[in-house]
């Protein structure tokens, strides 16, 4: 991930900088952790390949999501300055961007040692550690464990559409979405570790 | 969950019993997270329909999932016996058997209070907190708490096969594995809330 893909001009969006946290798990754990999840070089593959297919719809994609965050008021509700109460837009136009990129590097699948590194770190910015100190918001305390890891669902469920979109067959399709969700899990169980007890992560 | 549907015999296997823990979560907080993942009727319907597909098919998916098991060193350690270093068979065989038996509960999609009180005690045996009290074993202290969540993976991706034997449409077994993937994701869940720092869940 050492340019980024020219997406260093994206505030906050910094994985390989000297301020990004290290991963606590060595690289080791991490390829162990990978077969935990089944996730192979043919999930890679598949990956690589709905790259072609999403490039264009990162942001009609985040759009999707935020819309199923806006249906639901617990949901909703992170977004939420705490002292005026109402939407921080700055905040959300931040995040949103850096969700967008997510798409891409979630699709390219360059799952080195830097960004091994950046899924710690954006695990720290949802929990209480590093909530909002990125963008210098006032939104919730933290994003709670447990919408951390079900959003997962609510992410990749509604992916297909967007992913039958590049014409390839059924059976493709399927198997670029099962990537997706192996890739997925697998990033939650990272983003999971600053919540997790010592020891039990 | 009253009748356990028959399964009242199985040793260790006991919803709705006074010795199951309860939920930390109430009912309310549930209903949230079941949005979060974007559960819905339609995925009860869906998981109740794999029912039939699966209920002959229970003991084979606990045979493949055990075969990944054993396959990655990491994950075939959880079943040996401290003191021996050997497979913990009788531990194992109980396992197993609630294993099948969590199959068919998942299809059967009654998540009242009885289920999401069991879920949490599915949380703690995995966990150190109760891990090997139910069966009087020896095994390893704990499952990692990132060996759970991410192990959702390869507890969903591979059941393709299995779900198309009932002869519904391709996009029938979709819709199928879509709900199993947010079951899963669902559980998972629910379950790592005992390996979580206090308030972080």
């Amino acid at each position: 991930m050492q340019d980024h893909h020219g997406s260093k001009d994206l505030p906050g969006y910094n994985p390989g900088s000297p301020d990004v946290a290290k991963s606590p798990i060595s690289f080791d754990e991490f390829r162990e952790l990978k077969a935990t999840c089944l996730f192979t070089d043919e999930d890679v593959a598949y990956l690589r390949l709905s790259y072609d297919v999403l490039k264009d719809q990162a942001e009609d994609l985040v759009t999707m999501w935020r819309g199923i965050i806006a249906q639901h008021t617990h949901l909703a509700n992170y977004g939420l300055d705490r002292a005026t109460g109402e939407p921080d837009k700055e905040y959300g136009a931040a995040v949103g961007k850096r969700f967008a990129q997510w798409v891409l590097d979630t699709a390219r699948a360059d799952y080195d040692q830097a960004w091994l590194d950046y899924q710690y770190e954006v695990g720290l910015r949802h929990h209480r550690s590093k909530k909002n100190k990125t963008d210098h918001a006032n939104a919730a305390v933290q994003i709670r464990g447990r919408d951390l890891i079900g959003f997962a669902a609510a992410t990749v469920a509604p992916m297909r559409p967007y992913l039958e979109k590049g014409g390839h067959s059924a059976e493709t399709v399927q198997r670029m979405q099962d990537a997706w969700w192996k890739s997925m899990i697998l990033q939650v169980t990272l983003w999971s570790q600053p919540y997790m007890n010592a020891g039990d992560f």
